[in-house]
């Protein structure tokens, strides 16, 4: 018999749970452990572990993989709490959207043990706990896993076949690595969603904007709904590289606003946009990948390129005419200031 | 019989043909216009349009409702075209996207006519063009009308019969007070998304973002797929309100950024990001509208309140002991560096 724990039984504990659960051939046995009692009573409920138990320690004795799916510091004080049980020959991971500190946490702790595959499904829901779990949550998301040099190559293997059974595809990647990535295309983007709903929900014409605000603006920050401790424990521990990113973001969005400022410019503003929507185009059906390692395109960027080329010139050409228009129509006022 | 003219038959004009057409009560002629002779075409294909014709003269020309569904600069050049045409009885529109500069435009053109009624539909979708039209596109969406002051009431009705035709809910406001809002709630979130993907499109470690980036980050940048054509109208015809909102943007990034860094300052930053959560979850609920017109409880939210509260206390709790032990082992630093 086969004994899984499942520390933290919440989305994705519980999704996890109900995926193996889906596949079951008798021979698994999942404890589920969360620190509100109701969370974990609810998971059994839906039938994502088999058993709730009551402290951590009680889950991780025995079990042959721990699995901690909770916010990045309650990690922490996990792997602490079931140290001094955790046997030798078990296999422990996380779900943790962080992975330098959860490495170092788990060095502190169990500084010698083997068993050891920091992971991170990209996957996710803006509805949070066991109501919303699905076993199909991680079907086709990339599954980053980071084990310590020390790791065995069993407990890499276990951690991979787990991943294989959700329906995940696996990334092995160095967690420092792993932790400026997903600052940049995830951690901050968090953040900027949080700014942009906080700022807008904290204008005096909240009222009206939000009777305004249409599926664009509730896509640009959904984000914002995310579970504040996860999201807390995501920034704290990815300080550096988060903050990194916000300035580039904030420098990103200064040099679109001036682009918009300079009217003697709006050629390259608008040249910009196309190219935007040209390559996000691209991003859309799937161009990515590590295939594109070539020399840097972007720069280079031909957007005359892209489409048959005739409306981007016909355009062009009217902007031109419409600058012409507006600063003749400046040359005249100005003009027309100096007869005064 | 009744002849209704659409001058521009992409997403939004044959979304607005093919729900016309599904309520036919025989009497209507629909004729369409696009300055791209294939859009024309697959419009009518799609049954949006009853007749192709090769300017917008010969489609206003006769037609007692005007709907220009046009790129925001487009509208003007539209505009100029069919004023010399348009008969004294014709009710015109349009769907742009900004308001202010199409109403000057219409008094340029056509300054006495009674006839016009600027509209603009609060619905989209990230695919274009005729064959993405979708009948069912403007079901429960805001759609905002501006009349100029000398516009009939037999205009201002026949619009708002078309709204309710189309499934929307409209809404008469101040074309000027229509910008000032969309600029935050529309125009801004779209440059912003633009700026977040075309920063992460340009770094080098694009091949390795793109793979990690999950739905949160697609959902985020979407806006970024906008037709450069409308996006760019829209931004130079909103300029000033525009760029108003992204200096607004910016400085609240700066100010998550700010709190994010000051590390005395936790607590602050887990109460912005919990605040953000709940005010959202309520917005996502439906929370919104000019109800809410009482004294501003932004300043005054209580977060201890929206749950039982213990988890907001435990969490706060644990957190003033990270920050303990993080200033403990910041003062033991520093002594063993004074020390050597």
């Amino acid at each position: 018999m086969t004994r899984v724990a499942i520390l933290g039984t919440g989305l994705i504990g519980a999704s996890i749970g109900l995926r193996l659960r889906s596949m079951d051939r008798n021979g698994l046995e999942i404890y589920g452990f969360d620190r509100y009692g109701d969370v974990g009573r609810q998971a059994q409920k839906i039938g994502a572990i088999d058993r709730v138990v009551n402290s951590p320690q009680q889950a991780a004795e025995g079990s042959d993989l721990i699995i901690i799916a909770a916010p990045v510091l309650a990690i922490r004080r996990l792997l602490e709490e079931i140290a001094p049980v955790v046997s030798e020959d078990a296999v422990i991971t996380d779900t943790g959207s962080t992975k330098a500190e959860v490495l170092r946490w788990f060095d502190d702790y169990l500084p010698r043990h083997p068993g050891f595959v920091g992971g991170h499904p990209m996957a996710g829901k803006v509805d949070q706990g066991p109501g919303a779990a699905d076993p199909a949550l991680f079907e086709g998301a990339r599954w980053v896993i980071s084990p310590p040099v020390r790791t065995s190559q069993r407990a890499i293997d276990t951690v991979l076949n787990l991943i294989e059974m959700m329906g995940a595809e696996s990334m092995i990647m160095d967690p420092d690595e792993h932790d400026a990535y997903t600052a940049a295309i995830s951690h901050m983007p968090m953040l900027a969603a949080v700014a942009l709903f906080s700022m807008e929900r904290a204008s005096a014409a909240w009222p009206e904007l939000s009777l305004l605000a249409s599926s664009g603006f509730r896509d640009m920050t959904r984000l914002a709904n995310t579970d504040a401790a996860m999201s807390y424990d995501i920034a704290v521990t990815n300080r550096d590289n988060t903050l990194h990113w916000l300035d580039r973001y904030i420098e990103s969005l200064r040099e679109i606003r001036d682009r918009l400022a300079d009217q003697q410019a709006e050629e390259d503003f608008f040249k910009l946009l196309a190219a935007t929507e040209f390559e996000y185009d691209a991003f859309r059906h799937g161009k990515v990948g590590r295939e594109e390692k070539g020399p840097d395109t972007d720069t280079s960027f031909s957007f005359q390129d892209f489409i048959a080329g005739a409306w981007v010139r016909e355009r062009i050409q009217d902007m031109m005419k419409d600058s012409e228009d507006r600063m003749r129509q400046i040359e005249e006022r100005d003009r027309t200031r100096r007869d005064v």
